[in-house]
């Protein structure tokens, strides 16, 4: 079928949300830590991270418009620091979870049942199950002004991750740290590697 | 092990490249599809195509700086439009192939063995190996000043995708797309359905 942008506009608001959620395709999920000025603590589910460089170390991720409560951007704002750890694939229904509104005063770490673990030098406290963990710090926030969504642009301050998952060239083991993956808002799978293939020449 | 920002930027060059690459985790490869102003065709590999919104439907992507020549950046900047489309597993070589640098005046369509199939509301060719398939119209260019990066955020004008491939909810089926994964420059994995689990409430 060919759905044109008017008719996708004019698609079922719930169908519309699962469809367009699905298309930018099947994506590691990762848990996003952060704690507010006074001590609160939050974790949410993120799916949208994305590579910006390697040197310096800079990802981005997107954040939800502020119009309801959003206590991962406040306090990101308020902090200028988070960490995002890979979900496991054997804790995707406590990620899952840590989507549910929860008020400002509940952690979701205690409310889905994921235990905390604290670094020295981001303040944020890591997912202690998950065996990727990345502390960044701000470097940009992004408005786009369509939809108000939010491009959070941050620096990787420090990477926590067991030297038994990264092989001598850099590759991370995947099918070791055995990540969730989701499509859209509620479809969780696992990857199985397929191959390495060498740089590519012209040939 | 327990890396910090100073550890980072000493790795040796193609390990940081390899390690930094991969963090970001796994996700679904597409092939971006571009015109030149003069009808020139290119394609490359995108594996950072990430879902910035619904209503209006928008996507984002990165693109690396253009400090070389950058085909697929220059023929949107030109155009103002360009296709995505999922690589399917089935050819994950020949797409892995297109990041090969080829000169302006060489189609990697051609190059690589991938057909073209057109549309007639977006002039950049589609991959007609692919299942599915979205045309865009750029909305906004954000480049990154720390390392000259740049985001392209584009409204999904049209998409094409067989009616089989969707359910009655608006879900992708991702086992039947059979999408290739990529985790950093030349790791590939398939997908695997877990489950789909209810959206979260507060219990």
């Amino acid at each position: 079928m060919k759905l044109h942008k008017d008719d996708i506009l004019s698609l079922e608001k719930e169908y519309r949300r699962h469809f367009i959620n699905s298309i930018s395709g099947v994506k590691t999920a990762f848990l996003c830590g952060t704690i507010s000025a006074v001590g609160q603590t939050n974790l949410s589910l993120v799916s949208s991270v994305f590579h910006v460089g390697a040197n310096p170390p800079l990802l981005g991720m997107v954040v939800r418009p502020p119009l309801a409560p959003r206590h991962t951007l406040s306090n990101i704002m308020e902090t200028g620091e988070y960490n995002l750890n890979i979900l496991p694939l054997s804790h995707y229904k406590q990620g899952h979870q840590t989507a549910a509104r929860y008020p400002k005063e509940i952690s979701e770490f205690e409310a889905v049942g994921l235990a905390t673990s604290f670094s020295p030098h981001i303040k944020a406290p890591y997912v202690e199950e998950s065996s990727v963990k990345l502390g960044l710090h701000l470097l940009r926030r992004v408005d786009i002004p369509e939809n108000l969504t939010v491009l959070i642009i941050g620096e990787i301050q420090e990477v926590i991750i067991p030297e038994s998952l990264v092989d001598h060239e850099g590759h991370i083991d995947f099918e070791a740290v055995s990540p969730a993956l989701v499509a859209g808002l509620d479809s969780y799978f696992q990857a199985t590697a397929v191959n390495r293939l060498p740089y590519p020449k012209v040939r």
